[in-house]
């Protein structure tokens, strides 16, 4: 039978008035009361316990026994020793886990979920992830435990640069890839790095991500907000702000889904010529493409003047907590340190495991497999909702437009009555008030099967129909 | 054969003048060029490729073969198409891997490394480590893929409360428990909010631990200095500074080792109350302990008052990034939202990990096993440096006083090029000019095998003889 052994610091005195069985026992009585032993947590062996504290084993099997009888303990046959669950009397200090709201926490999933921003976790490659941890583990260099390259190390920054080269068309070198633990991160990092350079004012799309414009601002930059219509970002506009940087999604707008425009591409990367500027590309969900071509990272037509963000929150699972930087000559060394201040480098073991991952091929494996699988996913939305759409060849969620006169906010609202987890287009305009936007829906089809999706979108037109009919 | 498949963008134009094949051909050519096919890397099997692109998987072939023949491919039997290495002509656009120097990274490991604060990471218990992983990645919860709660996945907060209550005399409650990825991060995270308090100054020990500093430093605290005497921090001193907060070692000051003093702990605890202010408890080490009772945390004598701050870095491994705050109610929103715009939480399925490392019981049967290897360590140190030594009784380090009159730094310096590492007491001391410290040498024997530790020090005792001789 196996013992859990047991670290758990208990003072005895000895050759003083009290005999060491009763100090022991008043010192496991006095830890359960505490709780620094919990309710139901396990005890040591006798025999355990007994060589730990020099004592023989009879005292504490004597001891143990009291404790037992006083209904502090309980045992069953062929297992440990426990702490009883509930005790006697009611004097344990230590509170229970309360469940106390906090901040951050996605709500409790609803029936029909078109959460955007997510991909299907159910689909997380979990076997071959567990392979390039094991090879990771099993390296033979005892580096792979001490403080990691706060920069990232070598192994996982090579295999992205290679990777990145290959699949987004970038220009990725190793040493100038700083691993993070996703856009977040990121954003802070360079975020800092900009101001440090003297930089006040950064231009972001609008509508874009306002989780991204939160990241921004907390390192003090002033965000302004520049328009985007179907060919992506106004560069005529971006021109006017006086702004030193500026945060793009070239590959596929968030929200709208628009790809810039080849002639924006060339104006966008001329601008930043001329203002000495930086552009900031988050290539957040860019492998994901069903009808069309591939649009290759800016960062591949300018490495020194575009930052590229990217992370495995979309094409792996937000959970592991992994993105990485290519950065400009010019930056690489202050992001390196930012990181290095920030928490000292991501943790090692992972990063080790990414590399193997995508050393092996398993991340191209799991983007063919679940991009056929989004795509199916998206086409059954597509056909469920018979409507206008936008932004529906790439990605992980679509817009579809509503009537005039819909009142998009009430109808997110009663759809979360009714198990429906929809979002407002409005929410993504960071300054509504200049130019409101007409109704629209942000539908996510990453976090949803398949066959819950046409029934959802049922349900919200049953929704849509009953607020139209009655205003 | 398994061949790795493909995640390529490339763009075939169909019914324009150029045949596809010569297309293809352009565009691997390409694609070599410019990098994006690094040398070494290998190319899909051509049916794959040709299903990918709705090709003939002839004219892939052909292709592939043309290719083979300019020298931009090689092919062995039995194994995948690779791009060459090296390539014809040398227009390839990628630079090397460039090994520049950058922040924070260890020099390479002398041949005999005193190097303190770090635990010896090839006592890692991979095995445990990688079937608590398993656990974590076998749990029949999806939201382990999904966005962790940033406060730290609760079954981490729970075995981390039940832990540290049991082992470190703590009253935690898993609501009021951070996760976060080491010292570094916590002293961001707690910086921010109580400088969002409006609180101004913070005491720190002296000597000290230089980096913790900065990381304080980094939120924008004013920085006190308090002298720390062989009974630890002075409190009197304390109490003149006006200080909001003090960061303290009181299980195993650092550098010195000293233990605080059972008065000064009251007077700290008295000092916090009258003030209103918090203590910052960094518990590094103190679980390794070897000639003396342990010293339980001031947190579990007011958890109101003590910020409880402990890392996987010296118990584990650095590398795991994995650490962990117990906070006060007044503070616990605060940095939990503070974590939340870091980084969005830490890596979730590691947390999972650590969460079943713990409850197996497997942190108590690892500090089992290496506190005992440290002790043995420590007893052939202590002999072999016959010398006055200070704050020997616990964890991964100790101070030994030099002659008067010897230059501690030349000495570390004259170490370094005899490939010994080892420290100078002196480095820390955050303000040396007050009081110069009598000359000391911290070594660390956390790191560094049983069987080098005496001809490590008899090298450093001969380096120490040559410079009193030639002054």
């Amino acid at each position: 039978m196996k013992r859990t052994t047991f670290d758990f610091p208990l003072s005895l005195e000895r050759g003083g008035g009290e005999p060491l069985r009763a100090q022991l026992i008043r010192g496991l009585r006095a830890a359960v009361h505490t709780g620094r032993l919990s309710p139901g947590s396990p005890l040591p062996a006798t025999r355990v316990l007994a060589a730990d504290f020099g004592l023989s084993r009879g005292l504490v099997v004597e001891a143990y026994e009291q404790l037992l009888a006083e209904g502090y303990l309980t045992a069953t046959r062929g297992s440990a020793t426990r702490v009883a669950i509930p005790l006697p009397g009611e004097s344990r200090v230590a509170a229970p886990v309360a469940t106390v709201p906090r901040p951050g926490l996605p709500p409790p999933r609803p029936r029909f979920d078109f959460r955007p921003g997510i991909p299907d976790v159910a689909l997380f490659p979990a076997r071959a992830w567990m392979r390039a941890l094991r090879r990771a583990l099993a390296g033979d260099s005892l580096a792979v435990f001490d403080y990691p390259d706060p920069q990232g190390v070598e192994p996982a920054r090579i295999a992205l640069a290679t990777y990145l080269n290959r699949a987004r068309a970038t220009l990725a070198d190793p040493a100038r890839v700083v691993l993070c633990t996703g856009f977040a991160q990121a954003a802070r990092l360079v975020g800092e790095a900009l101001r440090a350079r003297g930089m006040r004012r950064i231009a972001v799309e609008d509508p874009g991500h306002a989780e991204q414009c939160t990241d921004l601002r907390a390192s003090g930059l002033e965000l302004v907000p520049v328009r985007v219509d179907d060919r992506g970002l106004r560069i005529d506009e971006l021109a006017q702000t006086g702004a030193g940087a500026v945060l793009v999604t070239p590959a596929h707008q968030y929200p709208t889904g628009a790809v810039l425009a080849p002639e924006r591409r060339a104006a966008l990367l001329e601008w930043a010529a001329r203002q000495d500027a930086f552009i900031i590309e988050d290539d957040y969900d860019a492998e994901y493409r069903y009808d069309r071509e591939p649009v290759g990272a800016l960062q591949g037509l300018a490495p020194d003047r575009v930052v590229y963000v990217g992370s495995a929150s979309k094409v792996l699972a937000p959970s592991l907590r992994q993105g990485w930087l290519v950065l400009p000559a010019s930056l690489t060394a202050v992001v390196a340190q930012a990181k290095l201040s920030a928490d000292r480098g991501s943790p090692a073991l992972e990063q080790h495991a990414l590399a193997a991952f995508l050393e092996a091929g398993d991340l191209d494996r799991h983007l063919r497999r679940t991009r056929a699988i989004y795509r199916r996913r998206r086409d059954v939305l597509l056909e469920a909702l018979e409507a206008r759409t936008r932004g529906v060849a790439a990605g992980l969620h679509l817009l579809v437009d509503l009537p005039d006169g819909v009142e998009d906010i009430r109808l997110v609202e009663a759809a979360a009555r009714d198990g429906i987890r929809v979002y407002s287009a409005r929410a993504y305009y960071a300054w509504p008030a200049a130019a409101p936007p007409s109704p629209a829906l942000l539908l996510g089809y990453g976090g949803i099967s398949e066959k819950d999706i046409e029934p959802g979108i049922q349900r919200l037109v049953r929704l849509l129909w009953e607020r139209r009919a009655v205003p």
